[in-house]
């Protein structure tokens, strides 16, 4: 397997272009479905992944404590940006030949009742929210249903090398490249210096490209002794990128939780007096602020209301609710805010 | 009235381009004057704005405790980035297709006396420092002269919602959508919790070209137990972009204060022994760092010479002076240093 | 002299492109050995800097408490930056056209035993480690063998102005201008309130030419009554550009500690027990995320596992180890990460 750099850096430019990977000798472009299926296939599976195959694909690791345990696909599937088709912040239409007229092929992660016997909801960007509290164990059961083979990373908990989800060339474990079809079990401690606002995310062998096609999520790790709030919200600040991820899109859309522009990104409500927590995590290649009209809160004693982030950080702001009104939070990233990365919160 | 992203994000890109915008299906580009004013007489006046229009556009809001009053214009006036035509750090003359040789048409706050009688000084990029303590609240009468509908957004403040200052479609106040000519009154309330340094900027319709343009300032709320500095600096980092804000630059000058290149941008002043504090922020599409040589502060008990800050971030950094001579402050991003973004400090 | 801000810019930016700059209107590229040579001598020497060529060049500042004194030159030599021609963990070969085929023309700092005697080993990207206790001073010779004026800057030290190694157009002290074949000395205190992680690098009349090249390193002021980690390791995260780097490099090269892409990068080890510090910096155009794999530690009382900082920024992380295994650290900046901002940190 051989990319060229080159081609990658261009996929996660501003300007787009497809990927080009050649596997074999032979080039690959993976804008379609088809090229996904065929740069799949000829993929080479590592050697640790090879050796483990005709075993159970179940991990074998001993759980400790009390376990929170989940069954999670990944999927391929049709996702609208900017369903309203427009910003309600500044009053404008967003072109077709912006947004691609029929949404984006997106992957996505989606809870299923045990045993993958239903699904719990559809596939959604991100994917649904993991928890636990500091003493237990996550217990991730995870299928791949996707043209690419992909897992599922975490940030902040404590696990062996082996459930870390990330491709790693030939030292690959079977976590870290999980083909369409397949299931691995991913066990994730959560002893005491876990606890925090984290995500998880794709790490196999085509990174970051199903990043930026969706496959991501945000993770809690609770502190039991901590009261919970009255309301919490979970914001990915993330962007879909024109190229690989949809040829129809002409510019990058900056998305929260998946969708582009106020109206479309979550609307948060709260009312007075509620003890309101935000847990933000970015995980594209840019740098965001996150800004809230009409408040501030106390990071190490200093009032702030904009926090500057970058890709992989994950944090929480957390307030009494003392300010009715309609509030806009947003990127205070110019070009962010006015390709999509804001949205209101609404308080009663 | 339908805005393509693309040429709003090219406006804020480094390459520059012209604001094109459309409203009501025509084509307008905001490069002069006679631009701007015909894409602002073409803008919709906002449902709630239009509703106020017959009463007095002054609010009406109650008033609690002592209050800070001024009267603040927008103006739109020649600048020029670059007055010395050479950066002294670098011994380099800067060329005139770079600065443009007439300066820059940019939108500046100016500071009137009471019922806007007589100007106390000229309209400047960065606007008016803004200050109030604990416990008080700034009532600021603000009335546009600008070509384009413009506001004031304050961060860190607490202001009812129709005092924000935002341009928010539908939902739009009329402190939010300020047409050439008219008045407004803001009033932000300065309670326990929000002591900090902070700014202002535009946040109305256009943004964030008025911003880019020169509407932004410093803003502070100070605790009254805390002793005041022998010397503060407020230093607000921001860019100047060709296209919209002037067709003969020829690439972006990154200011500090209005002016680019040592020599342009303020030239500080303290003795040693001297309690200074820096108010630092930034306003434009890019991450900034602040370092000061011959010098270092502690940040939450870690000693740092240089700090990482993006859009609408504002802090303030404080320590005894201790080291005399002529040294540099600046941006360690080495492009925006080399575009502009240093000065002296000079200590006796 | 009189640079075009845009080509040095189109230096930094990632298209590259060689730098142009225009010495008593001659012009000059900076792409090869003569060039430079070309370059430095039409360059004119700062009048502070012209009046003390007839006196000694070694500092006669007077050094206060025990010296920690070191022998330094800058050199220019042939670099590989990516030796394994291949990334480990994404399990590609890189071409030769990305890296160039005969590696790099670096500028690299050397230790010399006293008196410039003999090397204590090669040239390095980055340099060598500058350490010191608080209560002592650095002492530092410097001899610049590259072909163009080049400095040792420091960060955190306390230093006096003509000290700070910083060109400063006509205020320029002679530790701000060293030509090819001359010697200064530096003298840089370390009083309380120093301690840290640091780092030094070039600020002279090509910045920031010297620093892409290679030209910076760490720099450690520690607290005597702090104990010493088991293990440490100082990683420096930079940018090899194309153009005037190497007119061959195709892309700019994501290094750290000079090298890209995991296998090539520093391969650190600890075993489980130890008490470790990773001491990490930026120093190019670039913001960057610190990462660790299936760890984490914490930050004014909060749990983190990647951290955002700019250029010029430097900080420590400090933990325990508790984890074994083959664990990835990394920039999460996608596209940084995927030309070369990784790395192996095995533990036992």
């Amino acid at each position: 397997m051989d990319f060229e750099p080159m081609d990658r850096r261009n996929f996660l430019g501003i300007a787009g272009g497809a990927l080009v990977c050649t596997i074999g000798g032979q080039k690959f472009r993976i804008d379609s479905k088809a090229d996904l299926k065929k740069a799949n296939a000829a993929y080479p599976v590592p050697p640790k992944v090879a050796a483990a195959r005709n075993n159970t694909p179940i991990s074998k690791a001993a759980i400790q404590g009390s376990r929170r345990e989940y069954w999670i696909k990944a999927e391929q599937r049709r996702w609208n940006v900017v369903p309203s088709k427009t910003d309600e912040m500044m009053n404008q239409r967003i072109k077709k030949r912006v947004t691609g007229s029929t949404g984006t092929d997106v992957f996505a992660y989606r809870l299923y009742s045990k045993d993958f016997a239903q699904p719990l909801g559809p596939a959604t960007v991100p994917g649904p929210l993991l928890e636990a509290n500091v003493g237990e164990t996550l217990v991730v059961h995870f299928q791949n249903e996707c043209p690419l083979p992909v897992t599922m990373h975490p940030h902040g908990a404590f696990y062996s090398n082996e459930m870390d989800g990330a491709y790693k060339g030939k030292f690959t474990d079977p976590g870290g490249f999980v083909q369409r079809g397949r299931t691995v079990t991913y066990i994730w401690e959560c002893p005491e210096g876990t606890q925090g606002s984290w995500l998880y995310h794709d790490h196999g062998p085509f990174d970051p490209i199903p990043i930026s096609k969706g496959l991501f999520g945000p993770l809690v790790i609770r502190d039991p002794d901590e009261p919970l709030p009255d309301r919490e919200f979970f914001l990915g600040f993330h962007s879909f990128l024109p190229g690989s991820n949809n040829p129809n899109l002409r510019q990058a859309l900056y998305a929260i939780n998946g969708k582009a522009y106020t109206g479309n990104t979550p609307t948060l409500t709260a009312k007075v007096g509620d003890d309101v927590a935000f847990h933000v995590y970015a995980i594209d290649n840019d740098f965001h602020t996150f800004h809230m009209h009409g408040h501030r809160w106390k990071e190490n004693g200093v009032n702030i209301d904009n926090k500057t982030f970058g890709p992989g950080d994950s944090f929480r702001v957390r307030f009494i609710e003392d300010n009715p009104g309609r509030w806009l939070y947003h990127c205070h990233v110019f070009s962010h805010l006015h390709q999509g990365m804001s949205g209101w919160y609404n308080v009663t």
